[in-house]
């Protein structure tokens, strides 16, 4: 050991910054060192893609091709820049072009709107982190993405949430919920309403058309006191297995002054190479450049580099397709097993989604399904592991519902999928018995 | 164009958070512009590795390897965990050990304690944002790496200076300081101490042996309202080209609750693949854990997947060799170069660095440097590029000093050392003559 310190002097505390007790203990890490505990269990809980069908063939390819070159591969080991490259920036916008079902040039933006993220969870945090200040208000719906919750409060910012039902969150509500703030003095404290336009997780459910100007509509029309933007998180868009193939909030907003669009290659294609992407307002472009500058000044250069040769080779699509078929399969498997298992209960339900890795299962309002209820601990000891819905409800003035289940479809195999949702059948019945 | 939108409201202008004020545009910008538009500039200034000696061969071997095992490359292409993934976190304490010339028990970390970050820069951002509320203090040594002192800026925390010689940051004036600080009601508000160990940006100057001991001292007895803690960045510590061969200031905090080590293979192997790490005090994992969990619940993880099996099949080692090889001729260009150019000028001075990528020149006190002055426009007429050295200097109570030069020569090859080198005497000169 080199040097010698003064080690009998007692030093003080860390006190740290408030932002790091808003930063509270996401309740992932309890369900991730649950699977960890118990390994014989079989997850319905987890919300990671399937691991057979990442694409080890396309990234390979992907990658030669890079490599290939050696000036390509050294601009892809080379620091990049905080917006990210322009070469996938180009694709990302033949890609938009693509699921919007129209033109690179009838999207209207400028290459400049596009930013590549670390996921897209880190566009969610910039984003909140630009707009929200301790106390601000998120507009979302209940129940809604339970991590985003997180992020709010991370900022110290209130979630408020918006009653929603199978058409995704109700227009009407979230007008009721607008006004009643404005009521209560509060609406120059609402920056933000998010939405999940695509088989939402945790419920599955998609926007339905018709609310998707509306909803641009409400935060223009409530945009008084200050700009109330929209940040539309569609994810799970491309992994659509029926259904109507519906145009982005964003899309409707045809000023492009209110929606922000964030999307991820995470599920259609690999979450190991963490790329996101976000389409933002002009005014936006500057702001969250000086943030994402301080925090990273740039996402990794190499994996930009790669899924640009990935989506200019056409490794992508194909994939796409690929996901679609091997989810469609699970999917159908846990809504034929929810079927035989806990279609005769009384006061048991569920929504059918047309597309993500989510089923959404109502069981009786007496059954609380959380961490500490009986449900989740007879659960464990069949075998199985599912997310509690109450906390993809926000903490806050009304009670959050605890009968609810998140169900993923997206990890295990199909029989995987019968075994564990019969396993949960024989944990519901015996909590109904008692 | 789908849905309608009442477009003829007007919405109002956005309000964004107190952070987005905080955070400046980076003055990195300005010289990204700068270097885009001027593409005939030969520039001293940007602080990218060279792209030359980039490791297309050792990063190609190494993807090959780990695709070759379709298990290593599916878990490669799944979401990792928030602090990283376990085999890097391995290969990090090895490689660690290796640079202290101890062995992995000798370090006496768990593995928890490291964690995987994009880049070294996320780790500075985390550490800010943990322990920083606006108003408060980081100490740093005048000059000190400016990108940081915008991450400080951007969480609204004062950088106070202290003044650093030939032998970095002078404990002493460090000391005063704090007594300074404590007089003044304020040594509750000192949070961090920050200090580039090694070849430190912009100076190249390492912190002297005998000070890293005494560094932690001062910190622990300075600790009386609330844990001062070091964030030591070691980002050049693998570029020694000469020189002595020192212990981190980490390793001398027996007990490891003080420093806080931070690294990155950004400069040692690819800034493309991203891949920074950190060494914390035991209780600073989860806070941290928290924190970027909000933020992106995990770096790539086929880069940390990439970067475990360069360090498990030892191809970083013989390229950091190559690295240093190559780099030491450039130092020894530019440092030839300053001679026969400034040699003989009165009251122009640099420092002769034993490693990392900067030589410091300072001119005469009447010279200004900066984007505005008279010798930056003519530097840019003869085609040359460089950091004024005022951009290093944190901005509050004193003056920052305008008569330096950052000069980098990581990008250029020895021929445009030389031929930069040249343009800048000219500038000099002729500014020197008005």
């Amino acid at each position: 050991m080199t040097g010698k310190t003064c080690e009998s002097v007692p030093t003080a505390t860390p006190r740290f910054s408030q932002r790091r007790w808003f930063a509270a203990d996401q309740a992932i890490s309890f369900l991730m060192r649950q699977a960890v505990e118990n390994r014989n269990v079989i997850s319905l809980a987890a919300g990671l893609v399937d691991q057979e069908t990442l694409p080890v063939d396309a990234t390979r390819a992907a990658f030669e091709r890079l490599f290939a070159d050696p000036e390509r591969a050294r601009a892809a080991l080379q620091y990049g820049t905080t917006a990210g490259a322009e070469r996938l920036r180009v694709q990302v916008a033949q890609h938009l072009a693509r699921l919007e079902g129209c033109s690179v040039a009838e999207l209207h933006i400028d290459p400049d709107q596009i930013l590549l993220t670390t996921g897209s969870q880190q566009t969610l945090a910039l984003i909140a982190d630009l707009l929200l200040d301790p106390g601000d208000i998120c507009l979302v719906a209940a129940p809604t993405y339970f991590v985003f919750l997180g992020t709010l409060s991370g900022v110290g910012a209130r979630a408020v949430p918006v009653p929603a039902d199978e058409d995704g969150m109700r227009v009407d509500a979230l007008e009721e919920e607008l006004a009643r703030l404005e009521r209560a003095g509060e609406l120059a404290r609402v920056k933000l309403i998010y939405v999940v336009s695509y088989y939402e997780n945790p419920t599955g459910v998609s926007l339905a058309a018709e609310r998707r100007g509306e909803l641009v509509d409400i935060a223009r029309r409530w945009s008084k006191e200050n700009r109330i933007f929209i940040l539309e998180d569609t994810a799970y868009r491309e992994l659509r297995y029926d259904g109507p193939d519906l145009p982005s909030v964003w899309r409707c907003d045809g000023s492009q002054e209110t929606v922000i669009l964030t999307h991820t290659f995470s599920k259609s294609f690999s979450p190991g190479l963490r790329v996101g992407f976000t389409v933002v307002p002009r005014e936006l472009v500057r702001p969250l450049c000086d943030l994402k500058g301080n925090e990273d000044f740039g996402s990794a250069n190499l994996n930009q580099h790669l899924l640009a040769t990935i989506l200019e080779e056409g490794l992508h699509e194909p994939h796409v397709q690929k996901l679609r078929r091997s989810y469609r399969l699970k999917r159908d498997a846990m809504l034929a097993a929810a079927e035989k298992h806990f279609g005769s209960l009384q006061e048991v339900s569920w929504y059918r989604p047309h597309g993500g890795l989510y089923v959404w299962m109502s069981l009786p309002p007496e059954i609380d399904t959380g961490f500490d209820g009986p449900l989740f601990q007879r659960a464990t000891e069949e075998g199985v592991m599912y997310v509690p819905g109450e906390l993809c409800f926000p903490a806050g003035d009304c009670e959050p519902e605890r009968n609810h289940l998140r169900l993923s479809f997206g990890v295990q195999s199909v029989e995987g999928i019968a075994v564990g949702m019969a396993r949960l059948a024989r944990a519901v019945q015996a909590v109904l018995a008692r």
